[in-house]
């Protein structure tokens, strides 16, 4: 599988770990992970990348594995003083967190593109495969609910993804172009692999993009689904099928991806699934998706690529 | 003294000093301090306004007596997490004091004054006497010197204050406005007390502002020298004296404030001085003006304070 070249598409926590058992399985220059922006916000003036940092974070190996988010061994005294001074603390700062934030909003301010900025970051974390915003237009995701119109940070963080969900909008995609390399590396590969992130709000942002859609669909897509049974693993994919009138689960997942993909990857306790979603005609492979540890992202990302092996060799 | 009012310009770490002298011999609607902003300047993407947080954090109580910059007890883990980042390291950044910076440059950021944003954080501080900054404009010193026109945390920090001074420009405040309640104090005040602040790069950007400068000339102006002997307690006021081409001394700084001042309170060992002051047409106090800790600061202050109370009553 040495000439395989795979693009993964990533949103936050299940799409880092996936990317990180990538990894472990290709050669660095086998692999470039697509990553969602829409989720990006400001706050106390800083530009805040969710999706990216969780997914550097995770590649670098300084992620939290507690939280899902944030740094591991963090400090939080900037956070406190914050909180002493009566500030909002519904989005929680670490002090090594932060300092990615401020160099961040710095070469911004000075104009540099947040892909240069990602390169750069990956450079000093010692990351050597290719990771990449989706754009480097500003896009942002809104959350239509039955509270009104919530940016993604408020409704997700903030509100704890407790308001009802009505749909979504991503605002700026429309007109937005993928970073640069993000086409080129779609056009280069022999598979695209939708990492396990959620399908509504980290996976649509990326395909809202017109051209990255596009070059999709000339292109073999492998799955991975969020849910198995009716729950996801983390985060409010489940939740967010449910209040958009559909039962969650790996069908779901297929459904919802619909044409663009060629095979969806389900847990073996959804194997009773297989038939229903083949007749969507989409294949499916059947395997142990739950990714509990480090060793276990490397083994489902090997059996997904030896997989695709054989797919793409027919 | 009960009805004195009384208005303090004042610079960065002198300035502290003799402000937290006055608000602990005046009632605090007798004392307005008038801090300058020209130091201020964007870091990391961050409003910094050095002077400000010095004269704030003194009256708190929360300033670092050592550095005679940031706070007590200050921890510096976001600065080492950038240093780890390779980032410019010349301007010292500690984890409360950043907190600081985020919440100016968010409150900023959203629309509000730097005035609104001081009062705010003097509340928020337990200071209860009035702080105001000289302006709400954007005015910015810059220091020509024999390696070229630098900004002024450039030569003041970064360089050490190591280049050679030909002059300084106070670049926007031809065009400025006094920020609200400026004015207003200095209408209602018996008496204005220069701070032993850097004449050149302190006071003069106060000066600098077209309907301050004209306000004070109906006022009592008692200076404080920032010099003692041919030196400076910190700073590099002497040093721009002399590159100015005027040996340093309180005589030097009472011809640099020239007929703005009715008196210049110079230092003990000055003594031999006061002839040549008076000569000027510049009254003296002299007394011991150095401030070794806080008992010191009360005392000068109300030393000062009796001396104008006898001077207003003729």
């Amino acid at each position: 599988m040495a000439d395989l070249k795979v693009v993964a598409l990533a949103g936050g926590v299940g799409g880092a770990k996936l990317a990180d058992g990538l990894a472990q399985v290709l050669q660095h220059d086998q692999l470039t992970i697509i990553v969602n922006t829409a989720d990006d916000f400001t706050h106390f003036g800083l530009r805040i990348s969710p999706d990216l940092d969780t997914v550097c974070y995770t590649l670098a190996g300084v992620a939290n594995p507690e939280t899902g988010w944030g740094r591991l061994n963090e400090t939080w005294h900037v956070f406190e003083s914050l909180q002493e001074m009566g500030m909002p603390d519904w989005f929680q700062l670490g002090d090594s967190d932060l300092a990615t934030h401020l160099v961040r909003s710095m070469r911004l301010h000075e104009g540099h593109t947040l892909s240069q900025i990602t390169q750069d970051f990956c450079g000093m974390w010692g990351i050597d495969i290719k990771v990449l915003p989706m754009s480097d237009d500003v896009i942002q995701t809104w959350v239509y609910t039955n509270e009104g119109d919530l940016e993604f940070q408020e409704y997700f963080v903030h509100q704890g993804c407790r308001p009802i969900i009505k749909g979504f909008k991503f605002e700026g995609a429309e007109k937005s172009k993928p970073a640069p390399g993000v086409l080129e590396a779609i056009d280069q590969s022999n598979a695209i692999i939708i990492c396990p992130s959620n399908p509504w709000v980290s996976i649509d942002p990326i395909l809202s993009i017109p051209n990255i859609k596009a070059a999709l669909e000339n292109h073999l897509v492998f799955a991975v689904s969020p849910i198995i049974g009716s729950r996801t693993i983390k985060g409010p994919a489940a939740k967010m099928f449910m209040e958009m009138g559909v039962p969650p689960s790996a069908k779901a997942v297929a459904q919802h991806y619909g044409r663009l993909i060629h095979c969806l990857i389900i847990d073996n306790s959804d194997n009773a699934l297989v038939k229903e979603i083949n007749e969507l005609s989409i294949r499916t492979f059947v395997t142990d998706i739950l990714m509990r540890d480090r060793s276990d992202r490397g083994r489902l990302a090997r059996e997904i690529i030896e997989y695709i092996n054989a797919y793409v060799r027919g």
